[in-house]
C-alpha cells in the first residue's frame, strides 16, 4: 500500500475534517515550547473528537507500523509533543467537554480542556482543581496528566497524580479502558490509574479524565522578598519550608528578574541576587502570624527587604512577574529549558553550581523555582545563529543535569523527559529501573508505536 | 533435590536464626486478620533482617520455582498474607529501622515498622505521618504500602500512596530497584513507585520506604450524633461531605454499635440505626463553625441527638469505640469482612440493600464505614461451626460484592483483593482492564511466583 493509499484508508474511517494532511495546516503541530531544532514532519494530523476517533486512529497506525505522537495544547518544554518524521500526531485539542458534579465534587473532564478553562468551571460551583502549572491558561489537562504536572501551589497542594481519580485510555492496540473511577478510594487491581500519569503519552492515549476538586481556596497572603546574596536567599528556602507549609514559595535569580523587569516594566530590584514570592492562605489571623515569621525569617537570613500584602490583586502581579519568567525569557533568545530538582537541603549547592557553570561555559543561565519542592528552573539562553555559543549551551544542558544527579536530584521535577532529556534519563535510573521500565513499556506497547523516543 | 536439601541450601545462606522450619513456630505464619480456614502450610518462614536477607530468599525461590508470599504484620483482612500450602513466607517483622529528618520532613522507613511506631516517632519531631488504619496500633507500614491502607483521617488527608516518595523494592528475580526518592517531585521515567503501592506482595517486595510527613494535626473537635434511621444518616453524610471537608467522618450501623456497647460498655444508645462520629482539625475558631454546621445538618437531617466536644481525649473515646467495632464484632462469631466503596450519593442505596442481604439471607451484617470516603465494611459474622449458616453467610459475602459492582462502586477501597476477593476482580475490572494487570504481573513476575492467587 502506497503512503497515500494509507492515509485515504485514514481519511475513509473518520468524519471530514478530522484528518489534516497538507504540510501548510499539519506545520504548527510539529513543535511544543521546547523549539526542538530536531522536530520531524508529521504523515497527517488527527483531530479527535471523541475516544472512538483516537481508537481509529491508533488502530490504523498499529496495523501500519506508524508512530503516534500525542498532543495535547503544545506547551510542553520537554519536546514530548515534537513530531518525527513520517508519525500520525493525534490532537486533543477538539476534546473539551467538562462536567462537574459539586456534589461529589469531581469533574469528568476531555483532555483537550484546558487547565485554565476547569479552573474557571470548578469557581462556578466554588471548587478548585489546585494543580497549577505556570502555564495554566495555555496547557491542557491531558498534557498535565501526561505529565504529571506541577506548579506554584503544588509545594502546600501536591501535583496532579494527587486529584486524578480515572482516565479512560486508548492502548497501542487500540483498545479502550476505563481505570479507576468516581470512587475516592479504590485498591481492586494495581493502581494503573497511578501508573498512565506521568507517562508521557508512552503507554496510551488519555481521552477522558475523572478528577477531584476541593473546596475554594481561601484568599491567598503574599510576601515578596529580595536577597542580595544567593545563598542567603536558598537558606531562607530551607528555613522556611522546614518550618511552616506556605501555599507558594517560588525563586527567582538575577537574571530572571531583569528579564521580567525588561519586560514588564513593575519596578522589581534589578540589583538583587534573588527574589522569593511565598504565600500563606490560612485563614486570616493564622496568614498573618505565617507571613509575619516567613518575614522574621528573610530578616534572619539577610533579606535587604520585603513586603507583604493581604490584596490578592497586588500579590498577584508577583505572581504574575514570576510566571512571566519564560515568555521574558524566550525574548531574549532560544532556550534550553531544564527542570532539575533536589532534596531541598541540597537547593543551595545547585544554584550555585549552575552559577558556576553559567560562567565556565560563558553562557547566560537564568534561574526560576518552585523553591519549595526544591524543584528548579535553569533556562539556558542562547543565540541559535551563534554556532559556539549553541554549543556551549548544550554542554551548560548537560553539565547541569549531571551535576542534578550528582546531588541526588532528578533531571525533571515536572516537565517530563520528553525527547529533549532522554539521552541522560537511562544514568539517572540506572540500568536496573531502566530496564523495569522498559520492560512495562514492552508489556503494553509491543510494537513500540506510541511517542516513541520520548519519556522512556 | 529434596525439599530438605532445599531447605539446607536456604539455611545455609542466610544467617542463623533468619529461616525457620519447624511447624509450630511457622504455623503462626499461616493466617492473617480475615482467618481464611483455606489458608495453606508454608515450607519455611523467613525472618529477614535487610533487603540483602530479602534478595537471597526470592533469588532461592525463583530458582527452585517456590511461591512467595509477603508479610507484614498479618492484620490484613483479605488473605493477602495467608499461606499457600510449600510457599516460603517472607516476613518483614524484623525490619524496623525509622529515621527522620525533620528539615525536610521525611520519613526513611522499614517496612516491618508499625504505622503507630513512625507516628509516634514522628510526633516526637512535631510531625506527623496521617494515614490511620483503624489498626494503626497493629500493622506494618509495609503492609500498608502493599495494600495503600486508608483509614479515617484519609477523607481529608488521602492515602498511604499520597505519602509515598521512595521505594526500595525486590523483584521477582532478587534484583533491589531503588524507585524514586527523597525528592518532592520526580518525574523522570514511569511513576514506579506508585505502581507498587497497593500491589500487595504481587510485583516485588517492598523493603526501605521514604515517606513524605506534615506538621503536627491540630488537636481536632468532635462531633457524635445518632439517627433513628439509616437513610437520615446516609443523608447526612452527603450533606455534610458536599459542603465541608471534615477531617474523619465514620458511621457506625446498630448492629456495630451494639457489638461495640457489648464489649465496652461506654453507654452508647442501642436503640440508634446509625452513629456518626466527625471531626474538624480546623484552627480552633474555625472548628467551632465547621462543627455546629455539621451538627444544623444532622439536625436538618433528623438527627435524635447529637454532641460535641473539643477535649481531644473525651472525642477519642468515640473514635476508639469506631475502631473497636472489628474486634467487637470477632467476639460474636467468624467474621466475612468487606471493604466495598461506592460514590458518595449511592451510600444510603448500599447501605440500605445490605441490610435487605443480611434479612435475605438470615445473617448478621454489621456495617461500619469511612463513610465520607463512601467507603463501607459489611462485617458477615455467622457461625462456623453451623454449616448452614456459613453457607448463607458466604452467599451474603458474595451478594454484597455484586451489589456494589452495581452501583459504580468498587469490591475494595482500602484493605485489597487478597486471595478472599480474587473471585470477584475479573467482574468488577471487565476482561480488558484485567488483561492488564496480568500483562504488568506477567512483564515483572514471569514465573509467576510473588504472592500467587492474591492481589490480581
Ligand atoms: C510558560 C510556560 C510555563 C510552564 N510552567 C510549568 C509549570 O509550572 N509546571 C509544569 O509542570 N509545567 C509547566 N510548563 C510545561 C507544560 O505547560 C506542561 O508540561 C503541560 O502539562 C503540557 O500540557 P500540554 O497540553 O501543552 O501538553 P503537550 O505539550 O501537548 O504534551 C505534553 C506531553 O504529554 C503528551 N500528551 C498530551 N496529551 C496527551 C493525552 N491526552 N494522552 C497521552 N499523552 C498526552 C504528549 O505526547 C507529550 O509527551 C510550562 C510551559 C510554559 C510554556
Ligand atoms: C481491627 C482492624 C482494623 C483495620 N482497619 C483498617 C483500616 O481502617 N484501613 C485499612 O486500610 N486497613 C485496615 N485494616 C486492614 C490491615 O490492617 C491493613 O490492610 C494493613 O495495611 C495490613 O498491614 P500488615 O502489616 O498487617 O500487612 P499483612 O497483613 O502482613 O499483609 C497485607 C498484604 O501486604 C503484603 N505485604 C506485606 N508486607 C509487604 C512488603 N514489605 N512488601 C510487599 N508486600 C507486602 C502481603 O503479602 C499482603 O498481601 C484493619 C485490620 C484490622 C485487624
Amino acid at each position: 500500500m502506497s503512503v497515500d493509499q494509507r492515509l485515504a484508508e485514514l481519511s475513509a474511517a473518520l468524519p471530514g475534517d478530522v484528518v489534516v494532511t497538507d504540510a501548510e495546516r499539519t506545520d504548527k503541530y510539529r513543535w511544543d515550547r521546547a523549539n526542538d531544532p530536531r522536530a520531524g514532519v508529521p504523515l497527517a494530523v488527527v483531530r479527535a473528537e471523541s475516544t472512538e476517533h483516537v481508537q481509529t486512529a491508533v488502530r490504523w497506525a498499529a496495523k501500519h507500523g506508524v508512530a503516534v505522537v500525542p498532543r495535547g495544547a503544545g506547551t510542553g518544554l520537554s519536546g514530548g509533543a515534537s513530531a518525527i518524521d513520517g508519525c500520525l500526531v493525534i490532537s486533543t485539542e477538539r476534546m473539551r467537554a467538562v462536567e462537574i458534579d459539586p456534589l461529589t465534587r469531581i469533574a469528568y473532564v476531555e483532555p483537550g480542556l484546558l487547565n485554565a478553562e476547569l479552573k474557571a468551571e470548578a469557581a462556578r460551583h466554588g471548587l478548585w482543581y489546585p494543580p497549577d502549572p505556570s502555564s495554566y491558561e495555555i496547557c491542557s489537562i491531558g498534557g498535565n496528566i501526561a505529565t504529571n504536572a506541577g506548579g506554584l501551589c503544588c509545594v502546600k497542594y501536591g501535583v496532579t497524580t494527587d486529584y486524578v481519580l480515572g482516565l479512560t485510555v486508548v492502548l497501542a492496540d487500540g483498545t479502550a479502558v476505563e481505570l479507576g473511577g468516581p470512587r475516592l478510594k479504590d485498591v481492586a487491581g494495581l493502581p494503573l490509574t497511578k501508573l498512565f500519569v506521568g507517562s508521557e503519552g508512552t503507554l496510551g492515549i488519555v481521552t477522558r479524565i475523572v478528577l477531584r476538586l476541593v473546596p475554594a481556596q481561601r484568599t491567598p497572603s503574599t510576601l515578596v522578598a529580595t536577597f542580595a546574596s544567593l545563598d542567603d536567599a536558598t537558606a531562607a528556602v530551607l528555613a522556611i519550608s522546614s518550618r511552616m507549609r506556605p501555599s507558594m514559595l517560588e525563586f527567582m535569580d538575577r537574571a530572571s528578574i531583569n528579564a521580567v523587569e525588561d519586560m514588564t516594566r513593575m519596578g522589581l530590584d534589578r540589583s538583587a541576587e534573588a527574589l522569593l514570592v511565598v504565600q500563606s492562605d490560612e485563614p486570616a489571623s493564622y496568614a498573618a502570624a505565617e507571613i509575619a515569621e516567613v518575614g522574621a525569617l528573610c530578616d534572619a537570613h539577610g533579606a535587604t527587604e520585603w513586603f507583604s500584602t493581604d490584596d490578592p490583586d497586588e500579590g498577584e502581579q508577583f505572581v504574575v512577574a514570576r510566571r512571566s519568567a519564560i515568555p521574558a525569557l524566550e525574548l531574549k533568545g532560544a532556550l534550553l529549558l531544564e527542570d532539575v530538582g533536589v532534596p531541598l537541603p541540597r537547593l543551595g549547592e545547585l544554584v550555585r553550581g549552575i552559577e558556576a557553570i553559567s560562567a565556565d561555559h560563558e553562557v547566560l543561565v537564568a534561574v526560576v523555582a518552585h523553591a519549595g519542592d526544591g524543584n528548579t528552573h535553569p533556562l539556558v539562553v542562547f543565540d541559535p545563529a551563534d554556532a559556539a555559543a549553541t554549543a556551549r549551551a548544550q554542554t551548560a544542558y548537560d553539565a547541569i543535569m549531571r551535576l542534578a544527579i550528582s546531588l541526588d536530584g532528578t533531571i525533571t521535577g515536572e516537565h517530563g523527559v520528553g525527547r529533549m532529556k532522554q539521552p541522560w534519563l537511562r544514568d539517572y535510573l540506572g540500568a536496573d529501573v531502566h530496564a523495569l521500565n522498559r520492560r512495562i513499556k514492552d508489556a503494553l506497547d509491543p510494537q513500540g508505536i506510541l511517542n516513541p523516543g520520548a519519556g522512556i
